[in-house]
């Protein structure tokens, strides 16, 4: 596919929850172990420590970006025990960050695990480790070295990746509680719960019912959707997405810009 | 004007509306594609939709950047039949977007059309084309392969590209009426009207008059003013800038920001 | 330390108050005279004229970029007879910036100044100078020249580089006043003082004594701790960052945020 295959350089990309300034200086540290390198910064905007959110972020968007290393940083875990980690893929990639399931998803949609470690070597570590900046003194120069071509096996010993840990969906008493997986490219706010979730908790439902969705603090009267269009401009809907989850929406606006809507878990009934 | 004359890679620019992820997404479909080019993010935050805004930018950006090949899609009408275009500049570039009139203004500061093709050729697509994303399906491939040497008349047939459509200054009654353009560096609010269109509106207007401008649901008294100086520091004022057009500014301060502009036509009036 | 010490191009880091696409244009500009270097933005969100605060972040990222040419544009004297800079220093990088203190800070932490030149040279200048938009039309295009191995002594005079100005702690009255320096990562608020000073001002004060951090229009209560951790989740704090400095922070949760601080300089007293 490539148009160029006799000039390569190696490719890394990053995401992380810290912002623009902070993910420069993790890519400053991968130019200044592996020059000539092309670093792509995907996201520096992850909500704060919300690993399922950079977990949806990296799904999706790493089967467009080339081969090559890739470093997710949303690591509530960062001073504990937590382990880091280098995953590689069955496309050939090598995934590196936190051992919270952050990766996990994207190496499945990858071809899936080959083989991880544990990154211990402190060859392949920045001289002084910080408790609180990982992203820049262990994940960034293990990206690097990994893009300059070291061994996987050689950060430490192998390790089996922690799954990704998102609260399945719960169904009683006629209320569906789902956990807020991301906010799409339109402002919409995705969901870990389907259709068959919704009619599991609350019978059958037709579209243009009327539906509630609540979080703390705050409530919003939707219309059981099959696509935008089916309500007027500016109202408020419950659909489901591609990727078959239920996403709470408005048609040509951003349901988590009007709503103020902060990753906090939804539930939904049947309005009165 | 290069230092370096002997190692020139490609160079592709990316304007979009779509926030820092999704642009990201387009960058790594160029680094797949043509590995090795380099891919600089011109602008992710362009307002949602505002053709004429991303027009703007494009045009007084894109003679600053190297030749090369220039992304913009700010693209209310994907999905209906508005064609994908590539349009080769005087100058050598080539600006692939939506035939909305974005790309226009700057083709013509770079020289002019030279030739238009429309974006059929599906070897130069992704091989899903989504009905949502065609920046990543259908103009970021079609950027990486130009970057690579494709030939811009394989892509599809010659087409006219379409001009901007921004409305123009309405004077009557003692109102001049003019539609948004773009916000500048200091946060002044640019109009699609002249001096000269606020003449045949509201008469002849004399440097240190007080007008009224106002867009739906707010209204603000400033000071017509030759420049930034003319009025108290955090006085809001009414003034012609470099372009030639009307500026709706706030000395050593954000026009946009204090008066929370969101891209609205706007009324000029003498004040009571 | 480099993977691949064969090939290293030119590397360029910018470092500015005027957001994405203006930076974007400066790194246009780079690319235009230099292709093939590499350029990084480090940030384009410098609060607007915070000079001290572009410094701290210049002092704190640069030893973990490479070795290069570093631009910072903070510049509220733009347009006043301010000189611009090259600034060379001990570990072999250039800075380049105005002449007002940014530079200075980070040349000290990168091995010192080893000279530094005015840019008077019209030959490594855009053809046209702005009176307002310097980033663009001298400091990117000599960043470029030095990184294309211009000589620094080709630019124009040796001048030496004006310090930083930031007003000094001040104790009185049982009051300390300390500037503001910048936002860290956390969103904690560090200002220039230490503990020190919060003991010439207020006498000897224990962890766990409650003080007032207040600026115009606000006040807070918070509590003097050694650490995050020895208040709840979400209280305010003072605490003595790993710089040495005063910190006004927030235990999981952004000083900066929770009390909209924009900057203003801090008095710290005890509560009553």
């Amino acid at each position: 596919m490539s148009v160029a295959p006799s000039f390569a350089p190696p490719f890394v990309s990053l995401t992380t929850d810290f912002g623009a300034a902070y993910t420069a200086i993790c890519a400053g540290v991968v130019h200044t172990i592996a020059p000539g390198a092309t670093v792509l910064v995907l996201s520096d905007e992850v909500r704060p420590y919300a690993v399922a959110e950079g977990a949806m972020l990296l799904v999706q968007a790493l089967p467009y970006l080339p081969v090559g290393v890739h470093v997710g940083v949303v690591d509530p875990g960062v001073g504990t025990p937590r382990r880091p980690l280098a995953v590689e893929t069955g496309r050939g990639d090598v995934l590196v960050g936190p051992d919270n399931g952050l990766l996990v998803p994207a190496a499945e949609e990858l071809g899936g695990v080959v083989r991880a470690h544990v990154l211990e070597n402190p060859a392949y570590r920045l001289p002084r480790v910080s408790s609180t900046f990982h992203g820049r003194d262990i994940f960034s120069p293990a990206a690097a070295h990994l893009a300059g071509g070291a061994d996987i096996a050689a950060f430490g010993p192998r390790a089996a990746p922690l799954p990704l840990d998102v609260a399945p969906p719960r169904a009683e008493d006629g209320v569906l509680t789902a956990a807020y997986l991301y906010t799409d490219r339109f402002g919409s706010v995705i969901v870990n719960a389907g259709p068959d979730d919704l009619a599991a908790a609350l019978g059958p439902v037709a579209f243009g019912a009327a539906l509630e969705v609540s979080w703390p603090g705050r409530a919003a009267r939707v219309t059981f959707a099959e696509t935008f269009g089916s309500v007027p401009v500016g109202e408020p809907l419950l659909l489901t997405d591609s990727s078959g989850r239920l996403g709470f929406a408005v048609n040509q606006g951003s349901a988590a810009e009007r709503f103020g809507f902060r990753g906090e878990a939804v539930a939904v009934r049947l309005a009165d």
